[in-house]
């Protein structure tokens, strides 16, 4: 019985090893694939550069979906479709126009840019003093006395001692977000938001907004100023409060139109019924053409099946590339499709989505039980010779957080973060900012996660 | 006697707990002031926009002298000296010129740049047939048949699927250092040399080379081609292997001028014998600004007591900050404060240098013995919440590695590679090319590794 044991001991012990020698082999060939051989760099070329800005509901949306169906099909999934969700169409108008007067015929130019979403302001433009606040609680203290008939202005940089620029931008998003519809609240007659930038520069960084229930005519616009001009608006109130602000913006809002998310599937050698789903957004904002939000994701996320080709690797599960539509402004086609496949009884056991650029990859961040991060953890020697170091509980994606179940793993692409919101949803989020190598460790590092995920399975 | 040992073991791991949690304060206070109020991106801000290029012996060498001594005074060191050294000066002279001649008449421009100490062509350029080579053994088995009078062309790419970009560097680097004393041994009348550089773009890279004893009337000029120069030319030299390069360069070598390291010291209070230095180097290329060869070294180094005093941290043991001069062709700086501190028995127990970019910082590289390896991986927690996670043995730094004693640990700052050979010893190495946040996060990573060395020296 002992020998019996030892001899299982001394199999096992074997297997795992040759297992862990084929897998450090098959993540060379990856890395090798991606960084000499792949077409990332490529498609975002022709994404960004050709089609460029893709907000929900525009002409450039629609060929971005276009385009995905297409290079999916030219890649060779086994089935490549389109799933129809109504998005919400907003449309920004002429270029936005922001002044500063400290007396009449006295004034300061600045750069601003309305938030997605927003209403415009009469055709003339606002005009008022402006309440500098950093807070929501500052405007329960300032109260309607001080802020009727106002602009309120807020100002609360992204705080900058904080490693994770995600992090940052999570304690001053609300803001952007909320701050409409809380200054409303006092009679103000417009916001404006310090940039969502931890650099001072002169971009403004667009980005969703919300009015809540607040009826139409109720709705204040909500503009973005860049953080050099928010700078010079806090300085010259401390000289002289009574300042005016002049804003005028023209976008508007229409129905709902026709989209869609692009879904593309091989099928699974072994577990046809086991998906594994990767993906980004296909959307973007107007402002920039998106290449790190999300044309990244989206190139790296369609570029693994090809890798998986080139190297001759027949995944055992099925794996589904989704580019989803809307996730900047109303997350409808995130909706749509946990819907459709909750309906269908679809059984999505590991899905990964790459939004946060393409910068160099750290590592992922998982939602999952204990025992397959315990699993996950075993991985991290395979990754970190590549220094992809990084493995954490937590957040994985937007448009697949809808996914998680008590029977499934989801992940996000964790790429270094201190740039991010230098572009984030401002007019340099353009090609030039994406570095070629940086973007392809990406695909390496999500390529060979999916490899470990199609070939292991989740721990049940 | 049982009681005695669980009482000291009880100490004692409460006294590495205390401490440990006081490492960790420090820690957060050294990151809060580097993120929200060092002086790193202004001083360099002042290096690269206001002084410039800086190669040895030049007049922005001289100025950027004066700058690091005047500023090392303004933060406070006890003594700030110039340790004289004297220096190759070698000037670039007027922009240089290339063309590819397909025949008489059909010319194609491409982007060239003289290798720093190269000589210069004849006035009138040299025109001649190109020899393409992507090793010195395809020297070899050409030989002076096919090379004699001919320019030969080495174009090896640097490896693409290599995690460090340094490794790259390391494995292509031979043919711009070595190019033209192999290549004339067999009557190459010049080298152009692919630019050490991983992107697709029109900068040529500079750096150096060398004719090692080669009598002054032998020597050839050797220029760096751009990446995308160097494509161009070696497919048109698919179509017509008898095209002719043209070649002027005007620079030259003069005689050795007198410069200077600079050196600030803060007194140890508790061990002054024992030295801790941190340094990069001052020269620069001159077709950039330098601003992360090695400017960022350069203002991270100094920034640190800077930090220290703001934090209130006494130094126990002896800080040194060097600017290291001619770090780039010729190393001369190093040399003499090698020598000069041998001379005087100077003991170093650490030194840390900082000349690989100012990007986000990875971890850093040691030569050190096992037993100090160990210690620094158990400081690793420390730098964990920090995103600093590559601890491993290797090099440390061109200017300091001189320094290599049995009695000491060196470190080199490993920041994110995959950018540095964009900018390296091009044109684009700018301070615009800067992040002030990865700035800044390797300021606080050297801060933080130099508090601990301080704090509890060197095991011997």
């Amino acid at each position: 019985m002992k020998f019996i044991v030892q001899v299982c001991f001394l199999i096992s012990s074997v297997f795992v090893l040759s297992q862990t020698n084929e897998d450090k082999l098959v993540f060379k060939k990856i890395f090798d694939t991606a960084l000499t051989n792949s077409s990332s760099y490529e498609m975002l070329d022709y994404l960004s550069n050709e089609i460029g800005p893709r907000l929900s509901g525009s002409l450039g949306a629609e060929r971005a979906v276009e385009w995905g169906r297409k290079e999916l099909l030219k890649i060779g999934f086994d089935k490549v479709s389109l799933q129809e969700v109504m998005v919400p169409k907003w449309v920004r108008g002429p270029k936005e126009f922001a002044l500063i007067e400290t007396q009449p015929g006295i004034t300061f130019d600045v750069d601003v840019c309305a938030l997605g979403g927003s209403v415009a302001t009469p055709s003339v433009g606002i005009k008022s003093n402006v309440v500098e606040v950093n807070s929501f609680d500052e405007l329960v203290k300032l109260g309607k006395e001080k802020i009727d008939g106002k602009i309120v202005f807020f100002n609360r940089p992204m705080q900058p001692n904080l490693v994770s620029t995600f992090q940052a931008y999570g304690k001053a998003v609300d803001q952007r977000v909320n701050g409409a519809i809380e200054a409303v609240k006092y009679g103000a007659i417009g916001v404006i938001v310090r940039s969502m930038n931890l650099r001072l520069d002169d971009y403004p960084h667009t980005g969703t907004m919300n009015y809540g229930d607040l009826p139409e005519s109720k709705r204040i616009p909500a503009a973005a100023i860049s953080t050099n001009s928010a700078e010079k608006l806090s300085k010259l109130l401390k000289i002289n409060p009574n300042l005016k602000f002049l804003l005028r913006q023209q976008c508007k809002t229409f129905d709902d139109v026709k989209s869609y998310n692009v879904i593309a599937e091989i099928k699974g050698s072994k577990f046809p019924n086991e998906i594994i789903l990767v993906g980004g957004h296909l959307d973007s904002w107007d402002i920039g053409d998106g290449s790190h939000d999300d044309g990244a994701g989206i190139v790296q996320s369609m570029d693994i099946i090809n890798i998986f080709k080139k190297i001759n690797y027949v995944p055992k599960r099925t794996i589904r590339v989704v580019l989803f539509m809307n996730e900047e402004n109303g997350l409808r086609g995130a909706k749509k499709y946990a819907s459709v496949s909750k309906k269908n009884n679809l059984n999505h056991i590991f899905a990964l989505e790459s939004d946060a650029g393409g910068f160099t990859p750290r590592g992922f961040s998982f939602t999952t039980d204990s025992n397959n991060f315990d699993r996950i953890e075993q991985w991290k020697p395979l990754f970190e010779p590549y220094l992809i170091q990084s493995f954490e509980i937590g957040g994985s994606g937007a448009d697949i957080a809808l996914l998680e179940s008590k029977n499934n793993v989801l992940a996000g692409l964790r790429p270094d973060s201190q740039r991010y919101f230098d572009y984030h949803h401002a007019s340099i989020d353009t090609f030039d900012a994406i570095n070629k190598r940086e973007l392809e460790l990406g695909t390496f590092s999500m390529a060979s996660l999916i490899y470990l995920f199609d070939k292991y399975g989740i721990v049940k």
